[in-house]
């Protein structure tokens, strides 16, 4: 919950020793500490004007309309604009009791495989708050990396390409296309700009023991 | 990883206690049963044609291209079509190393709120693999459920009506238009098509009641 912004947490007829436990859980005191104690599912939700229920499906004859993760959180977001919305974990072992699906509005369920559908709690939990959080416009927003200018390029091919002379690779009478073939391989090599430098120290260096090497 | 149909895992070093413990998970054991194990990341990830790290960020000086999971995702999907890909996990104390992220070719976070980063390994494995498997095409394929036919609703408006009027709730006097805007409220229900007969069987119920109590 902390990890995606959840920050109310209601919980119902907690195990008083397990909830004291989860209260120590790193990075998430302050939530625990303010969650909120209900003895019905009914007093837990009464001011949500959407209460959502998750579940594997499976074995239950759900009379609930049953929607996918994916678009049942647009729902909800969308719901959550401009009101109170409450959506449903079961325990552990039990998941929600029909009683408790009684309260919901629909009933959602993460996409799981049919042969392997009931997932960890917890991760049930993580799963539908990064799908609530999720931003599908971030993708085109990030910072692609800047990829090294075509200046450094020609200087990393100019520097490769001489090592290579020097260290014997070009044998005599290699043509000159072989070093049009070096520059193409570097544009290939999709430096980002920052690293161009660290390339060309590198080569610089070689080229440097090279030619001592030759002198000597 | 079962859950979401992922069935290769490939564990480096792995403590051997947990390992075996983690072998008795329910639902998991062939998976687990037939994790290979390596002695070192570059092994782990030799037949991979694109090997992305997860972080969660923070305070490591990062060298590496950083996507938002959103996206990453997305481009793993592509090149899982065509090759192998791994998705590198660091462990639940340490994260990767910085020796393990220059085996990567990119790095992805799960987009956390930055006061609280950091997530669960287990929880980012499933937040990682739910984006993976997760179908944005499917939200509008899915069933809707089907909504009581027009006739069912304006049968239920003529036996509320009716109930109304016998329960003396329609005080004489009271206009026709009173019974419109009943038929307005009942529109607004929202009634499935398959639970229309149970709201009919209701009402007739309690007609019978009203009736015989105003006979008897």
């Amino acid at each position: 919950m902390s990890n995606f912004g959840f920050f109310r947490l209601r919980v119902v007829n907690p195990y008083a020793i397990a909830f004291r436990e989860a209260r120590s859980a790193v990075g998430a005191a302050d939530l625990l500490a303010s969650a909120e104690e209900y003895k019905s599912v009914a007093e837990a939700v009464a001011d949500c004007t959407l209460v959502v229920g998750t579940t594997a499906v499976g074995h239950r004859e759900l009379r609930h309309p049953l929607r996918r993760l994916e678009s049942g959180a647009r729902l909800i977001r969308k719901e959550a604009m401009s009101a109170r919305v409450a959506v449903l974990f079961g325990s552990e072992k039990m998941g929600l009791s029909n009683r408790d699906l009684s309260h919901c509005h629909w009933l959602m369920r993460i996409p799981t495989r049919e042969a392997h559908g009931s997932m960890n709690l917890g991760q049930a939990v993580a799963v539908c708050l990064y799908e609530l959080a999720r931003d599908a416009k971030a993708a085109g927003r990030e910072d692609k990396p800047r990829r090294a200018a075509a200046g450094d390029m020609e200087r990393i091919t100019s520097l490769l390409n001489e090592a290579l002379r020097l260290s014997g690779y070009f044998k005599s009478g290699t043509p000159a296309s072989t070093e049009d073939k070096v520059r193409r391989l570097v544009r290939h090599l999709n430096i980002p700009a920052d690293e161009a430098e660290l390339w060309l120290g590198m080569l610089r260096q070689i080229m440097w023991k090279l030619r001592s090497g030759i002198v000597g």
